[in-house]
């Protein structure tokens, strides 16, 4: 039995992993749970799962009334530290994870890591911690999870990296339609079905963007050997080349709970009986097309900010976060977004000391610029 | 400087395999070479790499005339054995293989593995053979190379494993159009250059039916775990579904020095300037197709020899064997070969003390009985 806890046991991910938990018995022990807002959920969640530590950042009071059973309540860090833990599942949603992750690798427990915003943030430090600290990065993200698997049993002579992206819900719209889509419209992802900042950061390519940046810190791989292409089916999710031009792909159905399965049961494989395999039969092709960049101006917008390092990854993700709130709520227009992220990129200095604390520094700036220009 | 031996110097793979010695200079000594009839070629071949140890089934006075350098003449299985090598490249054609790899087997030598038929025939004894003798089998034939890589680094948790064809150049033929075609059009493969056997054998799926019982003895996979796909751009070479549902694939150009290299470098991956990557955009998409059993119905027989075991599965490689021939030389129709193979494995009585002279045995049965019904 594997000892796990789960930050953001409400989102997406966080119910995804329990599925996973629940179709597997006797392999995995929930020690510990953090949740969102939604307290209903949560509620249930504590009553089938009792794990030893729990956090939320809904009321308490009205949780308490809803789970009588003994249990440590704290914060998201105390969930994520908890002792008896061995793998802490990262699936909150944006920067808010990043001091938890960190606080959890001090604590040398592996991460499975779903929340990419803190590897954008901070991929460097945290890579380095993870190493001292011998603590694994057990990619959950489909495409950094390809990667992943691809490389096993490797040793990492790589040309290329291909990272697939389905395009969005936009990827056959004309560019000169963009300005004018709706919230409702960038939310309908044509394959998979995600929380709501990552479904519109995969309709702008900032996802896309952000998985590069993942992969770069987590598998150290060059700038210029990383490439994106569009790959409407969402089946094949990564392809490594390696130097003598072999490529090795992962595919699968468009299904969150196997690379959800495959990062908390490595290095093991396990047959999961409510999780359909791929018909290629059905599928009958698998189609490949370049990215129209000019349709997606997040994305070089991000790959710049990346390569310039600095605190201008944390500003990026942390403009990113606004502009798609400010689109949500109807306050700018889809092709603000990228109109945002550069103003606030172009205003920003770097720190020079990079840590946690200046690194959220440049978080809190960026939010209050993007809030101050675009609010 | 690992030192190799190459059986069938002057056939597709050998030529092959010595332009990618000659791609990576410092890493190869060719210490063996042994050729078929190809007397000019071979010489050629000599004069260029003057291994220690040579055969050749052509004529030796000739040869000698044409190469003056000092060398030790031998059989094919004097240079499978020879002392110094430490990879024996299996790429002669058909059966007469199967006692010189048994040989290097023996010796101790790591087999790269081209020639399938010896698998076919006596695939059970020939790994058991090399797991004893703590021997690698080496893959060079793109589809068991490509499930090897896939394998490479995991457990080996395996629910399915899919092999690809391009379905030859009748994949587009109606049935009834098959009983009329030519030798020359049989010959005309849409993606590979290869020898004229496994050439036609691409056009009756029968060289897809080695490569399941390839796979299934090299890697040690039940029949009902293998499929096969038809793939007509021959890009990707195989698929392994893990017991989670991922798939991983390999994939690369048609071009046979990729495998090769991969055989004879490994565990190793080299960069090679002279052969060309993979460009998934030009390709734009990757297609699937079930296999019409009905046009090709080598395939069942071949499957239902293999199942069947004891000495079937020679039987049938040495009746395929002749009925290629016949097929070659204009003496039977194309359709005209599963009624052959059919016909003389009807015949067979198995036998039950399985041994490589009783094999070889049973393939000199089939032969004269190929020939006796069809010759």
């Amino acid at each position: 039995m594997k000892r796990l806890s789960i930050l953001g046991s409400t989102g997406s991910i966080g119910r995804q992993t329990l599925d996973v938990i629940r179709s597997l018995p006797g392999q995995f022990e929930v020690v510990g749970l953090a949740s969102g807002y939604n307290i209903d959920l949560f509620a249930e969640q504590l009553n089938e799962w009792r794990p030893a530590v729990a956090s939320t950042e809904g009321s308490l009071d009205i949780l308490k009334s809803l789970y009588g059973f003994p249990c440590t309540w704290g914060s998201i860090a105390d969930v994520a530290v908890y002792g008896d833990s061995q793998i802490v599942v990262a699936a909150s949603s944006g920067s808010s994870g990043l001091r938890p992750i960190m606080a959890a690798i001090e604590h040398g427990k592996d991460i499975a890591l779903a929340n990419k915003e803190p590897v954008v943030m901070a991929g460097e430090l945290l890579l380095e911690r993870s190493r001292k600290r011998n603590v694994n990065i057990l990619p959950i993200d489909s495409e950094p999870s390809g990667i992943w698997q691809c490389l096993r049993g490797e040793a990492k002579k790589i040309s290329r990296i291909i990272i697939t992206g389905s395009g969005g819900p936009f990827r056959r719209r004309a560019f000169q339609e963009l300005s004018s889509v709706t919230p409702e419209e960038a939310l309908n992802h044509p394959t998979w079905r995600m929380g709501r900042k990552i479904t519109v950061d995969s309709a702008t390519l900032m996802n896309k963007a952000f998985e590069v940046i993942e992969a770069h810190w987590l598998f150290d791989i060059p700038w210029e050997n990383i490439e994106v292409v569009i790959h409407p089916q969402s089946i094949v999710h990564a392809m490594v080349e390696f130097s003598d031009k072999s490529i090795k792909a992962q595919l699968s159905p468009a299904d969150m709970r196997i690379p959800i399965q495959g990062a908390i049961t490595y290095p093991d494989r396990i047959d999961n009986k409510d999780i359909a395999g791929l018909d290629l039969l059905s599928l009958g092709s698998l189609d490949f097309e370049e990215v129209d960049m000019r349709k997606y101006p997040c994305f070089p917008i991000a790959l710049e900010a990346a390569r310039k390092g600095g605190s201008y990854p944390a500003v990026l993700s942390a403009a990113d976060e606004v502009a798609v709130d400010l689109f949500l709520n109807g306050s700018i227009k889809f092709m603000d977004i990228p109109r945002l992220l550069e103003e606030v990129l172009s205003e920003h200095k770097s720190v020079t000391d990079l840590s946690i604390d200046t690194i959220l520094e440049a978080d809190g700036w960026a939010r209050r610029t993007a809030l101050e220009r675009f609010g």
